[in-house]
């Protein structure tokens, strides 16, 4: 087709191919990246002309059987044997197994393999190892390696997860993946973007750190590992962008099913209405059309931010790096969460069509959810979150200046809400940031008095974490409705842009609000009185939304072809499309079903069958 | 098999297939009752041998493409042809082709089809008709019929879930279901029962109601067409309890596994812990097994509750039935909405496995979640026990006293909470008790005020629809609270048993609170003090329950068949499990797969291949 540049590349498989993952994903996402970054000179030369041109495809396998988040608890092992100069890749136990690598199963031939590494008799924790796993002449498998797909899953059909394991396989020293690497950057066209905008960055603009075992078996350990954090900032900040992409999609179908869709006469004799007319329907869709917005928007302020921290390390300026990946690890964590419960939303208020595979809103979900457990289990990340939040606030009590965007914590908290009728912004992000600060004191406490009672630090950061996780929740609630806020009040928005989006971030923040009233209210912070004024706003701003809902999800710009949808169709022809859908099942290209013969008709006719047939009728 | 017991049937059925939903269970569930209830003895006659001995299979079909929950709006129509005394079935719409009904689309050869009967120029309404769509020689399609399967859905893989349209198809006037129909009562085995103990009433013990067509077209209504309320009532509450059933299901996999599973360690060079011991696991999962405690015996009361007011309608009491239907219709939506996103949650809590299908979460979700919008839409039902609340509302300010549950409505407000340390269970239900009286209240002071300004009688109930919704939702919480501490208050529970399962209500009650806590403190009911009591007893029960959380859900005695899942396991060999499961997979039981023929050696060896494979490079 022409096309060499791998965003390019990437855009055309996307419309091409635009709800599978494809069985060559994690080539382009992972293995190629990988080899770019962490492979020496040497290993760059022998490995990239052919994985390029697909002599080598591969993989990446980290994730075992027993161990998922916590990477130094892997349990494969690479044991240097100085006398012949290899590695012996081994999978000693049966949780050891890897479990989970997309593309594993039938596709790779390759695969970049995480192991224990152990030299001179002593183990240094995980490393890459470049490892062949299947024939490049007949792709079958090679001795020492078992391979095959981990079976069926909730989503993801079209990529063959899979586990490996290795009997004693011996490897060439020179497949340790020990180049001076590149971790604080990976290059723009590894992100999984679909339809996010991610402007261009220098592939060649990298950070190095520095990982060898030599010939003799003498390890070299790498410099500056935390620069490791870049990287995982820019994933995170990718699946927020994602999670935010699934539910946008899922507000396009169900806002636009909801303008088609007629349910109840409102009064006897009356017409149905659209059942987006409905309150309670506005309820449901509304605050989650908002929380779209304001997650793309956090995902977009993530990437960019990470653009300017990573200038800033260039310059030798690490001090940014912490706060970002703390916020990112928990962003991850509270998009893909309130994304993935919006999504079940948005296809339960599609009513029984929304359950039918026709509304392409089960596979937006099975896309979006596993979200929550891949790249960091999400209440690991959370607590990640909160370990930083927990500085901050034993830095504010020492007096110290906070940087950015935490310089809320430790703040006096002996005051009031000053939410009057209108709901300003400003008494908005003010209430979050008094909830958050609250929070995150309230778990200091909570860690404090556990400690003055006895318990050891690990032991008062358990029975805390509850409230940690409470804290670092608020925090990024207070960051996407402080970003949302800021977003609209850039000067490049015209005044009836600036109109409609004052209403949706109004409601993202006052139903954010309602929702978690009591974090809201237990010191006083908000009267009764006030909680009135934040109620009678929310039903106010659905009459206010409710005109421009249509276009508010138009405005995301999803083809149909992307949302694969015929309850989303931008023309509203759904039930032509549900019953065009219908027609065309493979099921329904014959008009009696084969089954008919083996079982149906030996219960219709039974005397044309034998006696071993009647058990069936059971 | 010698099995004739219709309910021993079921339950060996389950046993065979526990995990799919029979393409006959509609013929089971629907069809054959619905010739019982609602046939005349000489339809009986010609039909019953028929249906019982497969010779006619059957479902039943009343959703249709544009209409739901609202069967008033049903478009199908039965007009009455006096001169061939035949009635003409015709869809004379897009949207009044029937959509969904299960066993439809390749199994039915038979169908009892809901349609708008007009006779003698006059609409009377949706009924009931028999209607031939396949031959029973050789199973085709017979003409003026179009069936077939709507395609994929999120699940029920083996139910043909179909679509059916008639163009002006002539039925012979008999086949109008028109019997002196049983409407107060179905079989006992009608049930959609799994491992719930349902006690026998006597088949014959039924109520009448009259519907019918003459010979020159005239009709003649049915009487009392408000008892079909009981039928209702049988449905919903057996949708709560199968709600219970999947949340309990995926609590015993979810918890056991969290035993089984270790994760990061505590303190460095300190064993992983079992994730079960993470207060954050906890937080997550213990407040759904009391949930599931909670929504079984929700369902077990509303069933028992059924049998006791049936008696009382016989006796020709009628007053027990509309708090019973208003409640059964709240608690299907609460139950289902609550064990919806309990399942997930608890599959979300196994980590990246819960996504394998070999965890079995994925099915229990799929089975649920759809009960959110069968037998009518959650908010609608919601709607419904509003209406009902307001209702009393109004009759209690008027000084009428409320029957038995509903008593709280009306109460006095100015109160202030108990609620102490220790968290007695009888300030929990009278907090709850506090929250819907109020709710109720602010409901209906909405609705007044809407109405004193001008609005119409409609638009005030949509405008009040959300706290309409809410102070639903907080009428059936209280009941599922209520009920609970009732029944840990049953003398007949050992004191042993009372202790652990105290905690397990407790914990319900509070979790259920500090979630909703705005609602309970919006009026000063609680102070941020007792919340403060609340908070720290809830981590304290979280350390009761954690020694009995396995033995809570093995109590719940589901065999490892029933559950289908790797992770569950009573023996805990979770890993070896798994790993059994990826072998066992279908494309496994190849080395190299087809489709590497197909797709990888093109690219592979592309010089082996011609220009146009390499196309499937991109």
């Amino acid at each position: 087709m022409g096309i060499t540049d791998m965003q390019e590349a990437f855009y055309y498989r996307e419309c091409a191919a635009a709800h599978e993952n494809s069985p060559l994903g994690l080539h382009y996402a992972m293995f190629l990246p990988t080899i770019n970054k962490q492979a020496t000179p040497e290993q760059k030369k022998k490995w990239l002309p052919l994985a390029e041109n697909y002599k080598m495809i591969g993989t990446y396998a980290q994730t075992e059987l027993g161990h998922g988040t916590f990477i130094r608890g892997l349990e494969t092992t690479a044991t240097y044997d100085p006398k012949t100069k290899e590695f012996i890749l081994d999978s000693p136990t049966l949780t050891s197994k890897k479990y989970w690598p997309g593309c594993l199963g039938k596709t790779s031939n390759h695969c970049v393999v995480m192991a224990q590494l152990y030299t001179q008799g002593k183990s240094h924790g995980p490393h890459m190892f470049m490892v062949q796993i299947r024939s490049m002449e007949d792709h079958s498998v090679l001795p020492g390696i078992e391979v095959g797909v981990i079976g069926n899953k909730f989503g993801y059909g079209t990529n063959d997860n899979g586990f490996l394991s290795f009997d004693k396989l011996r490897i060439p020293r020179e497949n340790m993946l020990m180049r001076y690497s590149q971790v604080g950057r990976i290059p723009r066209e590894n992100m999984l973007m679909r339809y996010s905008q991610v402007s261009r960055i220098p592939r060649e603009n990298m950070l190095m750190r520095y990982s060898q075992v030599h010939e003799d078996g003498t390890y070299v350990k790498p410099q500056n590992a935390k620069l490791a954090y870049g990287s995982m900032v820019l994933i995170r900040s990718s699946i927020v962008s994602d999670a935010a992409r699934g539910l946008a999609q899922a507000c396009v179908i169900s806002i636009r099913y909801s303008a088609v869709r007629r349910q109840t006469e409102a009064y006897p004799g009356g017409e149905e209405p659209q059942i987006l007319d409905y309150q309670t329907q506005q309820y449901r869709l509304f605050p989650l059309l908002a929380s779209a917005y304001s997650l793309q928007l956090a995902g977009k302020y993530v990437f960019n931010t990470y653009l300017e921290v990573n200038d800033q390390i260039e310059k030798g300026n690490l001090e940014s790096m912490p706060e970002l990946h703390a916020l990112s690890a928990g962003l991850k964590a509270f998009s893909t969460y309130e994304a993935s419960a919006g999504i079940e939303v948005c296809r339960i208020c599609c009513g029984g069509h929304g359950y039918s595979q026709a509304s392409g809103l089960p596979k937006i979900y099975v896309d979006v959810v596993p979200g929550c457990t891949y790249e960091g289990e999400n209440t690991v990340m959370m607590l990640q979150t909160a370990r930083y939040l927990m500085k901050c606030y034993s830095r504010a009590k020492q007096g110290q200046k906070l940087p950015g965007f935490v310089q809320y914590i430790g703040q006096n908290l002996n005051k009031k809400s000053c939410m009057s009728e209108e709901v300003a912004l400003g008494c908005l992000v003010m209430a979050y940031e008094h909830r958050a600060a609250r929070l995150v004191e309230a778990a200091a406490m909570r860690m404090q008095s556990l400690i003055q009672g006895g318990k050891k630090q690990h032991e008062a950061w358990n029975g805390s974490s509850v409230q940690l996780f409470w804290a670092a929740k608020a925090h990024c609630h207070l960051f996407c409705v402080k970003n949302f806020v800021d977003a609209i009040q850039a000067k490049s928005l015209s005044s009836k842009t600036v109109t409609v989006m004052k209403s949706v971030c109004q409601l993202y923040g006052v139903h954010g609000i309602l929702e978690n009233l009591g974090e809201f209210m237990q010191d006083g912070f908000f009267s009764g009185e006030q909680v009135g004024y934040l109620q009678r706003k929310m039903l106010a701003l659905f009459e206010n939304i409710r005109p421009n809902a249509v276009a508010l999800v138009d405005a995301f710009d999803y083809p149909d072809m992307v949302l694969g949808s015929c309850l989303g169709r931008y023309d509203g022809q759904v039930y032509q499309a549900l019953y065009d859908y219908a027609k065309s099942a493979p099921m329904n290209q014959t008009e009696i079903h084969s089954t008919y013969y083996k079982h149906l008709k030996p219960l219709i006719n039974p005397e044309t069958t034998s006696d071993a047939m009647q058990f069936a009728k059971l």
